[in-house]
């Protein structure tokens, strides 16, 4: 099906984005802007063209959920998340428990068994102790649920208005899987893109919820820990495992640009195979926003060898969190560090990384 | 010089004081106030009173500077801060370099190598470039002065007005030194009480750049890694030596009580002894402020029993950053869980953690 030539309009689109790859990335900007917190190309370029090289660090550079580190000759992982979202709370979860999930899930996808979590609170002058309250429970019972303990922690306070309620930020510790082989960089042509369920539901949930929009849909964050689902798929997969991500900000559209350029590979999606709830189509449909680029807490990509991709669907559909897994599309040859959809009608077209993001703070 | 009776006003606030400490402590408060955030009582009380018992962590609860994981059989140290320091510039020093040494210190003094860091910014809206450049060059020399990789990173960005320009958040991960032995909890009537040099100096610094005073003062902040002092006293004081605190907020006096408490010991400090430069000395009386209840940002409390105390002394003095070293006090039986401070003068007062704390924002 994916046969086809590619088209003159198609070749011109490829090439200019090629061109703009192809350059350095350079942070020029006199100011940040909320598309610099995005997850889109902004973001990148402040992190590729102004952190990694201060810092001379290969883990930064790799973009990758989580840093590696050997200490007394064990494998460690090691992620940061600052959460700002807002409001705290949404339908289906609040700041605290997303605090929890967001950096067991960024160990989790990076072969890493989430051990122990920091918690770094920074409240605001005022900020009511209910609210405190149910955050700090909303934490220790989706630590609890994730099986980390929280072994180090800090609050600072800072004036009126100074930041929204609070700011909540951990940081995990994870033991790297011996079973896990992963890198964003390993992807072969032939290998399978495996989706662990719908999509779009964390981000259209705390968009509706702020209430800016003239809009009531039935949507709840899908806020939750993935290791059990990665456990499974490491068990079933084995080295045809080739890496996986948690799709957050950006989206599932970011994730796989993300892996297609690091492994210098193209993607092809099948947009029909990709499940989407439809109050989330609702809702994206009306914001004219793509749900490919909404953030996820509860989805994963893993990306599979032929050999593993139907040991590994089967593994993540045995378990409640995978129960509408998919295999959404394949890896190819060409246009290398490009990822294609396939619509529904047999068109296809560049799905490329967002310059902004129509949806700021929604982690 | 200590072995007088304790005089009865003197037993009447001691009396308080136990009384107060032996109720097991509540979070009551209705909002969050700043005094939350400034290390003293109400800080405590949160620790204490809600989020340690919620997270049923033995590691929060012990107040320690870091917590201990065991991960592969190798004993790991981890700490996390968040810094919201303002200005985000003052003499000697800015929030970046902070956020670096203020987390590698907390692993230092835990008797852990310092061995990677990660950081998770956020960002104010608005924020110009260059601020930011000048604070992750700033990130990026003390981490490379203090000898840790910078392994996981992360960036938010919020509207303008959300955030001070910018809060950094670091997480150290450390490998506990075989040579260390250490617990809050050790203390020993006769073990001697160690600085490591001229205590005020940040907190001072940052008060004074604040510009709400009609104060000029040549005081500099005194950030810097602790490792090389910490190292030294390891090998220097060998099993004897007891813990270790870096005198951050709440300053020497808030420490020196955490460690009392823990062992059930009085501290006697001798004000003479403690080393305060003249224009910290200046500042504070202007200001009614003690230097013993300033944070500082590179000088540790070493607790050494009597066999090392001398060999500890030496090893501080022989390093430029404890060439200043001096013995400041001792543990002894009664009263326990109390400091009280010799003045020059004989005279002897207890000297209790602050309720609020008079500088805010200093880290």
């Amino acid at each position: 099906m994916l046969e086809r030539a590619v088209s003159e309009r198609e070749q011109h689109a490829l090439a200019m984005i090629e061109r703009v790859r192809s350059r350095k990335p350079q942070f020029r900007d006199a100011q940040i802007t909320m598309a610099h917190g995005a997850g889109g190309k902004a973001s990148r370029t402040l992190v590729e063209g102004l952190l990694a090289p201060a810092f001379a660090s290969e883990a930064l550079a790799a973009l990758d959920d989580a840093g590696t580190v050997e200490a007394g000759g064990v494998g460690l992982a090691l992620t940061t998340d600052s959460f700002v979202v807002s409001p705290l709370a949404f339908p289906g979860g609040s700041i605290g428990e997303l605090a929890v999930n967001g950096t067991v899930n960024d160990l989790a996808v990076s072969g890493a068994r989430p051990v122990a979590l920091t918690l770094s609170l920074i409240l605001e002058e005022g900020l009511p102790a209910e609210v405190l309250r149910r955050e700090v429970d909303a934490i220790a019972r989706a630590a609890t649920a994730a099986g980390v303990d929280i072994v180090a922690g800090d609050t600072k306070v800072v004036e009126r208005g100074h930041c929204d309620g609070m700011y909540v930020t951990t940081t995990g510790l994870g033991h790297v899987d011996p079973r896990a082989r992963l890198s964003p960089g390993s992807l072969q042509p032939g290998d399978r893109i495996l989706l662990s369920g719908p999509i779009g539901a964390h981000g259209t949930a705390v968009m509706l919820a702020r209430g800016e929009f003239e809009l009531d849909a039935p949507v709840e964050s899908d806020t939750r820990s993935l290791w059990p689902a990665v456990d499974a798929v490491l068990d079933a997969a084995g080295p045809s495992l080739r890496a996986m991500r948690d799709a957050t900000r950006g989206g599932v559209a970011t994730v796989l640009n993300e892996l297609a350029r690091a492994s210098g590979v193209a993607i092809v999606v099948r947009e029909a195979a990709v499940p989407v709830p439809p109050a989330v189509t609702g809702a994206c449909e009306i914001l004219g926003i793509d749900p490919m680029y909404v953030a996820n807490e509860g989805k994963l990509v893993a990306v599979v060898g032929p050999g593993g991709a139907d040991a590994a669907l089967a593994a993540l559909r045995s378990h409640p969190l995978g129960a509408e897994a998919a295999v959404v599309g394949e890896v190819r040859t060409e246009p290398p560090g490009m990822v294609l959809v396939e619509t529904a009608f047999g068109g296809r077209r560049v799905m490329d990384v967002l310059v902004g993001d129509p949806l700021p703070r929604i982690c």
